[in-house]
């Protein structure tokens, strides 16, 4: 992360090695379970053949979100771009969603239904239905987990285990946005926004960047594109930041990969926070979640077949970022001047520490 | 509840009336979702024309469990059996599980595992396969959601609309245990034993009433057999405590019911608690939850068939506790003496406020 930011990493090291050591202990694969524990979503094949994606994802209070930067309605739309990046990043049509929430007594009703009419707003130009949930009171902290089904056709599913040296990244839209939305937001919540921020942002910028934090897109269009039409040998969902997401590509493919700096996509709003906080925007792309724009990676023989599909896609940038290598390269940068330099992997938690802000 | 005990109801009028409302505004049924909010599980029909369920339970320390009376082992068994209960009392087979957790930094790897380990404990009977989740910190409590699908044969799930004027109400084991359990854990955590508990309760009875809280059986196979046979109207698994439950079939099921008091199925360990606390252990049966027993609801023409299959059912217990009557009728109890009273229906939480102990 830039210098500055909150340095806790989201899941540690430790916490990734747990998750696999849960994977293999308890996790099943088998000729109903194609894909188990370790993907955007599992993939179930039904009696009848057809595949079935399931995901669930969690949101905690004071972890992804605090009150302070965003609204009840906000919560729950984000959480349900959450589930519905995860399906779309599989390739699958998200169908009927589930919401567990817990709360404090200190919420109102009238809360809850603004969160529940954020997640209906996120799910409805997806057709999704909302099935069914669990409510409890909590504690302290709201908790929201949402599971969401979706289902794909068989043998099409976009994993992360597919990628091939010789295999080009893309990634849809630009990068960093959401982390820099967030950062405003945190700005404007403390009231005394510093002169950095008077200066560097206009109105507009600033509208941009906080409407990708709090409301981003989830890619579900590209990603049914994208798989009906064999484009993509594997993809993933851009939620831990491009470094630790594309780790996890190439983790599961068993590849290295190669980004080219200059190439990487930011948006001209998140070129003018980074210049006026003095920090290499190329930062941000690497190491900001929660764009919700998908990496995927494609065949060089498909290429061509990618190029014919964007063209009917209009309104979203297609971009291409790299090359996927043989394991033993690792994962490298190249930048603007030509020199090779390891990637660093580590993804970045916005709440657990002071908000970066309070550190310039 | 007896007096005595925590007088905060795990979910209020209030909260019911948000959770109908909610389901109102933002749920859904239709052709392809069966059952959506409402029910033990949603069912959703596939494009195949099979029935799939689908079920979320939240689990939250300090609201339903807390870690003075539960090892990490057992609030993983105990969530799922949550889960794997609301399959069995829909009449479904359960399949594949997805588990979001949520950790203090206080947590250690080792705690989590064990919590894994309690749920694939619950799962592996039943042939239930772990396929998904997410992991998470959460800053001071711990936070559960277990998302469990199933499959029932199309026609033939149990719902808790189905009751008619006339059914017989039956259960499933003995009522009130699971908490009568509990208090006892509370008590021993206290660490300073009263003597009420030293005089009532032999071993081998606390044994009893505390492994029937840690560790619920679901009932799975019983409600497979009331599926497939066709015996039962109307089912669901006892949760909340038999007056809320019942009040959910009749509230959907648009019916009244009476309940016989003097034959609810109480424990003898739980009798003996119920005499040295001077409380009618009838309360405990009424209103202790997490017992995950069924309650269901026979037509009076299926009561041999019932019967038939009982016998073949060795260890589990069915009693017949009353009659669906029409829904002008309320819900009312006859005591042993013959008289009827009104059936109050709130249901308790066990931990929002202080242990029954600290208040005896």
């Amino acid at each position: 992360m830039p210098s500055g930011a909150s340095r806790q990493p989201r899941k540690t090291a430790g916490e990734f090695e747990l998750i696999q050591d849960i994977h293999r202990r308890f996790g099943t694969t088998g000729p109903m379970v194609i894909r188990g524990i370790g993907d955007d979503a599992a993939i179930i094949k039904s009696s009848a053949g057809r595949w079935q994606l399931l995901t669930t994802d969690l949101l905690i209070e004071g972890v992804h979100f605090t009150l302070d930067t965003a609204t009840f309605k906000d919560i729950g739309y984000r959480a349900a771009v959450a589930n519905l990046s995860d399906i779309a990043a599989m390739g699958g049509l998200p169908q009927h969603l589930l919401v567990a929430l817990a709360v404090p007594p200190s919420c109102t009703p009238v809360q809850i239904q603004r969160l529940y009419q954020g997640i209906m707003k996120a799910c409805r130009p997806h057709g999704v239905q909302l099935i069914g949930g669990d409510t409890s009171a909590s504690q302290t902290e709201i908790f929201l987990a949402i599971t969401l089904t979706g289902r794909v056709e068989p043998q099409r599913a976009l994993t992360r285990s597919g990628a091939r040296p010789g295999d080009l990244i893309y990634v849809t839209g630009t990068l960093g946005d959401s982390y820099v939305g967030l950062q405003l937001l945190m700005r404007r919540r403390r009231k005394r926004p510093s002169g950095l921020h008077r200066v560097i942002m206009d109105a507009r910028q600033s509208r941009y960047l906080i409407g990708r934090h709090l409301r981003p897109s989830a890619r579900v269009h590209v990603g049914r594109l994208l798989a009906t039409h064999r484009i993509a040998s594997a993809a993933i969902d851009l939620s831990d930041g491009l470094s630790g997401d594309l780790r996890h590509v190439c983790t599961q493919s068993g590849t290295g990969a190669e980004i080219n700096a200059p190439a990487l996509p930011i948006s001209s709003a998140c070129r003018a926070y980074a210049d006026a906080c003095r920090i290499d925007p190329i930062q941000f792309a690497l190491r900001g979640g929660e764009d919700y724009e998908l990496l995927f990676t494609v065949p060089a023989k498909k290429q061509r077949g990618l190029h014919r599909l964007v063209q009917g896609l209009r309104g979203i940038q297609f971009t291409c970022i790299g090359l996927i290598k043989p394991h033993p390269f690792g994962m490298r940068i190249r930048s603007a001047e030509g020199s090779l330099r390891t990637l660093d992997v580590t993804s970045y938690d916005h709440f657990r520490t002071k908000p970066i802000s309070a550190r310039h």
